[in-house]
């Protein structure tokens, strides 16, 4: 990794992510381990004109001494200035650029998982995912490899290698990145546009161990990379992003399902998960290590147990063709398909959110489900069935 | 420097110095590079049983970024999530302690002065001020060694040196540092009894180009390492501390007086630092380096250029027995005599602050002016003239 690349990439995450704005009040979130790259976002958000931008830093052990020590029924508070914060930026159209990129993926692997999984601030997950829903700020999330990740990945700490990865995932390897970018986000919206106007109905999922039917709402829509807030601008919320994705109607999700990679959660890895749902919620959790960090975040919320997510993706994903597990949602939900359990995206429905099976939570997990073992396919809402996906090709013309 | 050495520095910032309770709401402040003992401190709250501990991290490259760019009408704001904190802190009874100790003193030295001085959050500073007055928290300040602070300290990354002499100056060098504490607090008190009982009227700093006195009220108290908050919780706020200090009649001061250490501000170092007061204000400032930031941080408040603050330190001092000049006033303040332009604090006149002449500013600069070649007498409110301060050795009786 060179200073250069590092510069390159905060330009991309602030001009074409977040697409902040002069005057703009900016977020740059990261733990301290991403110092480097919030510093290079900072720097080329005030040249994008920011007002103020706020180095906002989280620290995965501060948050391990809480979880080992603080009183059980403090565990989910969050402290009234994360909510001024937020809300803040929401009033004032102000923009987020948040950094993922664990240091040390299984900080908290030898802890009670039960306490880990309840170890959440609630409010401001609400209050953030309200923001999402009301499109109330330009925001998105890119990642900051670092050793420790490149351990949990490659099994050394080869930061080059990670760096390489996380260099094509994101387009960097592209001379201009920018107008690679604007191709990619179109070929997506086209993808939206083929789904939007089959009119789907249900999603099935077989292979691999999963058995999983989704069922959508009439008024579910397909999204893609493009995102637009409340006041008309522009941004893309994730970089990586590729996948193409709707909201279900949580009340119709039927089956079992096998995740298909591992999933990263609150310094675990939860590993060889499985859920199976009954009327829509999740009744059963199983996985080879890490289900009781899934089942206590689920306790958290009387709807973290239902889907808010449905999102498709296809082999020809960088993130996929890569071949590597990320141990970081940012970019394994984008080689693969995957389901979210917890809050809905109002964005994907057209008009107001349905009164039912729209799912509002302060839970949002996205789990992979897809790979070439599983099939997907679609019925129609008049009735037909569509393959969407065959060994991870994609079955639509684009 | 060992882990075992961080972790007792962090008990006894905790135990002694914030004297942290069970159910306290806690901020741990520092910059990124201090994350190490930041972590320590958030540990040893919740074990003294801290309900929770807010790591709040600064960056001074962000804040560098904020200077060169931001528009000129918006470097002092305050972002309100900042306030909510402050205020929260001081509602609920919470605790706070604060990381010096900068790893690149001379990180803003190359940016335009006025700019650099002009930047600082003055509400959030009004807040923080009103909450020291208020004896709203329970406080303290200490440090963390970086081999770049060691490097402005001894010319190199001597780190291991750097951590002894501020193991000594805290008194981590000894057997039981808690006990060792307990005197020296003591022995301050008899000092802070002493200086009352004399009833002054009138301090003189004489020597080394300074000619300088300040009058007091008649109000005015003494006060040493002791305090204690508005509900009766006793802590010690500043590691270490070697001084007693008063407040002035901010009307009062006359003369010029001569900086004997040089003044870390705002990432610069201020050298030879002069300043002329007439009728209790600064009305000249003249420096060999940074006298602009002087010049532009005094101007963003109405009442920065008058004293808050007059402090003695004798020969005793072990921060003044090491020998070293910190560029960091946590430590230099509490080798020498001190004057501070800025806040004065309540804690330090008996009953209401006076009317006039208590000096109320979100500005707070402590500046060393004694030494060996500095004469420091009093004058009695009955008239008489006692010595003080000869050759750095305390006249007085402790």
């Amino acid at each position: 990794m060179t200073d250069d690349l590092l510069e390159r990439y905060a330009e991309l995450a602030v001009r074409v992510g977040a697409n902040v704005q002069p005057g703009q009040l900016v977020e740059v979130g990261g733990l301290v381990e991403h110092a480097a790259l919030v510093r290079e976002v900072a720097r080329a958000a005030y040249r994008a004109g920011a007002r103020y931008v706020e180095a906002s830093y989280g620290d995965a052990h501060a948050r391990r001494a809480r979880i080992e020590h603080a009183p059980d029924d403090t565990l989910s508070l969050t402290p009234p200035w994360m909510l001024t914060r937020e809300r803040t930026l929401a009033r004032e159209h102000g923009a987020a650029i948040g950094i993922s990129g664990d240091p040390e993926p299984e900080l908290l692997a030898d802890l009670p998982g039960d306490r880990v999984g309840k170890t959440r601030m609630v409010e401001l997950a609400d209050e953030s995912m309200k923001n999402v829903n009301e499109r109330a700020i330009n925001w998105t999330g890119i990642a900051f490899p670092t050793e420790g990740w490149a351990r949990a990945v490659f099994g050394s700490p080869d930061l080059q290698r990670l760096w390489d990865a996380v260099a094509y995932t994101v387009r960097l390897d592209e001379d201009d990145p920018v107008a690679a970018w604007r191709q990619h986000v179109e070929r997506l919206e086209r993808r939206v546009e083929a789904l939007n106007a089959l009119g789907l109905d249900v999603l099935r999922f077989r292979g691999g161990g999963s058995d999983l039917t989704v069922g959508l709402f009439p008024s579910s829509v397909w999204c893609g990379a493009r995102a637009v807030t409340s006041w008309g601008l522009e941004y893309v919320p994730n970089m990586p992003t590729e996948e193409v994705f709707t909201t279900p109607d949580a009340r119709r999700t039927e089956g079992v399902v096998r995740a298909t990679r591992p999933l990263a959660l609150y310094g675990n890895v939860v590993r060889g998960l499985e859920l199976r749902f009954e009327g829509g919620r999740i009744v059963d959790v199983s996985a080879e290590s890490g289900a009781d960090v899934v089942r206590g975040q689920l306790a958290t919320d009387e709807r973290a147990a239902f889907l808010g997510e449905v999102a498709l993706v296809d082999g020809t994903s960088r993130v996929g063709r890569t071949g590597v597990t990320f141990f970081n949602t940012l970019f394994d939900e984008n080689a693969a398909c995957h389901i979210a359990y917890g809050a809905a995206y109002a964005e994907a429905v057209e008009g107001e959110p349905p009164a039912e099976g729209f799912n509002v939570s302060s839970v949002h997990t996205d789990l992979m489900i897809g790979g070439p073992e599983v099939e997907v396919d679609a019925v129609t809402r008049d009735g037909r069935e569509v393959p969407l996906l065959r060994q991870d090709v994609w079955q639509l013309h684009d």
